[in-house]
């Protein structure tokens, strides 16, 4: 095989807002873009056909999870991760640096790396820049991030800046480990992130850092972790044009409606984030008058679709009172339907939204979409 | 609508085997048949397209479970549980009472009917032949089953006795309700069920009982309740024989193939069990050549498929070590996989069955089946 590189194309855009083409190995991809997240190898609950019925043409598998279990050799003597999950299109693996950071036990960081407890049985283990990207290269990843180091945004500025400058040595070492081995690797890019929290002379001097030595796209990382959703906005604002106009630009972990379009609108082309897939579990649902819970009695008898205004085969065979048994029941297809239409909502919003760029009409129509999302939430 | 009742029509026998074809409102069940449960008004782990998929015709649901939760005034406001759970094919439904035996905590058995505890919330609940038939009315069921008394085999003789005289007299009751209220509920078939234990005068009396009252079909009851596997297979050889041989026989609750297999042989038409559906979850698989237990060290790295012999799609698209790790990941698509699969292994084994009668060759196919399937298990 060729050493293939992705690339990316604008096709159009409206004010920051932007509509682009992704080429990956394993397909092109249509920004912007939601990715649903499969955590463990698997977008839960959902099968990969069902995947790309929705809509789904990238979706995101995480190296920490994968390299604990089954561990990425067990993934690359089965074929690598397209074929072990059986997924045809293109997908991005995160570098294991947000879920050391919030689920495992972290035990030192310096500049070698990360030592950590895993969370499922307490082994010890590291990650290195280098063995990140070897992990996502035995996955056999079409876009691998670089290990970054996440601190809080709350830090002192002395933390969050050594944050930064660990972060931009590491994404150097990342490329070097790419550029070794890439010639036996074929296609993956390599996408660094951007920290400093939500101090806009930090960001700037991480995401000048990061150009410097040059990727394939460039993440806004550290966001989403707690900080108020105005600061969020406003880094995303500050930094996403910062970043190079002729390539992806990816905001990791957002996934409030109003975070999307905000954030669509800044010039951000790629997201990901669990909330459509576990709020779904949760009973949490997105209908486009609002977010609604099936928990709630009123629903039990209530003969009508999940969203009227939703197209999807959940809200066209399915009664919100059939819903609501299947929740209180704690049935398996409580948790497939309600992910199916979370997802159908999540990527139909994006793909809207790349249709309002074409056609010069993103601002209207995230107004409107907004208009009706905070005004009906009740109805 | 006008008056539908179900019809059955042998299309050929071979032996004792029978291959017929049952007609309900909801259209033709080719039989031998295998019936998936879908105790809570879902197949668990499926949607009804893929039980139309893997070659379901006819799925059971289960009184006892949708007149606790979600009640069937619910299901009835809510177009029945055809249309309350997008099932296109025709249903049967248990009469709740084995569920009663089983599940909940019995308090009370008198001529009237049965006085339990629901084992969701401890509520005292009342089920007597006519409210048994009323319920199963208000789904909408195509095939309802007589309110019966169901004893451990291991009960004495008197015991067995009364019991089956009961379960007589409540299928008399059963059939006046459904004679009181049938013209405007049409559709609505009646199965009686033989009682007995593994005791073959019990089981004559009991089934010459039920005849004389004249139902639209016969089940045999009381069995697969951890009696031994040769005593099953003798009262089944025993009472089949005994039952109409133009109408429909059913054996409740028996699942493993050898079962299946040596009551196809005695002439019994229609199965349900929960066997391949729970098993499955618990990660214990079904294949041409024995059971396997996805669960074992050695399939971690297997990049075969679960079944060399299987033409469904997760034995086509998934190894081994990919369904090992779901399972072990604890992945809800771990449940769905595994629960296609068992399905697909039990509908095609009566499938077949099916065609080696009409073929008359049903003995040699049964013969080599389970030698397959007692020969391989350990490959």
């Amino acid at each position: 095989m060729a050493f293939v590189m992705i690339t990316f194309t604008l096709a159009a855009t409206d004010g920051a807002a932007r509509a682009g083409v992704l080429e990956t190995p394993h397909g092109p991809v249509e920004t912007p873009v939601f990715m649903p997240v499969g955590t463990q190898g698997t977008v839960k609950a959902m099968t990969p056909e069902e995947l790309e019925a929705v809509g789904a043409r990238i979706i995101l598998g995480n190296t920490y999870h994968l390299h604990l279990r089954p561990g990425e050799a067990v993934v690359e003597r089965l074929g690598g991760l397209h074929r072990f999950m059986n997924w045809k299109g293109p997908i991005l693996t995160d570098s294991g640096g947000y879920q050391v950071f919030s689920l495992a036990r972290l035990n030192k960081v310096d500049e070698t790396g990360v030592r950590f407890q895993s969370h499922l049985d307490g082994a010890s283990l590291t990650l290195t820049p280098e063995s990140a990207v070897a992990i996502q290269q035995a996955l056999g990843s079409d876009v691998m991030m670089c290990l970054d180091h996440l601190v809080a945004p709350t830090a002192d500025a002395r933390t969050l800046r050594e944050a930064c400058a660990l972060t931009a040595r590491w994404a150097e070492r990342c490329k070097a480990m790419v550029e070794k081995t890439g010639a036996r690797r074929s296609g993956n890019a390599l996408f660094a992130i951007v920290q400093g929290g939500t101090e806009q002379e930090l960001r700037r001097e991480s995401a000048e850092a990061l150009m410097e030595t040059g990727f394939d796209g460039y993440a806004i990382g550290g966001l989403s972790v707690g900080e108020e959703s105005a600061a969020m906005h406003d880094t995303v604002a500050f930094t996403a044009p910062l970043l190079p106009a002729s390539q992806p630009r990816y905001l990791m972990g957002a996934g409030e409606p109003e975070d999307l379009l905000q954030a669509v609108g800044a010039g951000v082309d790629m997201f990901d984030c669990v909330l459509p897939t576990r709020n779904a579990r949760n009973g949490t649902l997105y209908t486009r008058r609002g977010k609604l819970n099936i928990k709630q009695a009123r629903f039990r008898e209530d003969g009508g679709p999940l969203d009227p205004d939703c197209a999807c085969p959940v809200c066209r065979d399915y009664s919100r009172g059939y819903l609501s048994h299947l929740f209180r029941a704690g049935e398996i297809l409580s948790m497939r339907l309600n992910t199916y239409h979370n997802l159908h909502f999540f990527l139909s919003l994006l793909r809207e939204a790349r249709a309002a760029i074409l056609e010069g009409r993103y601002a209207r129509f995230a107004a409107a979409f907004l208009a009706d999302f905070r005004g009906g939430g009740d109805r």
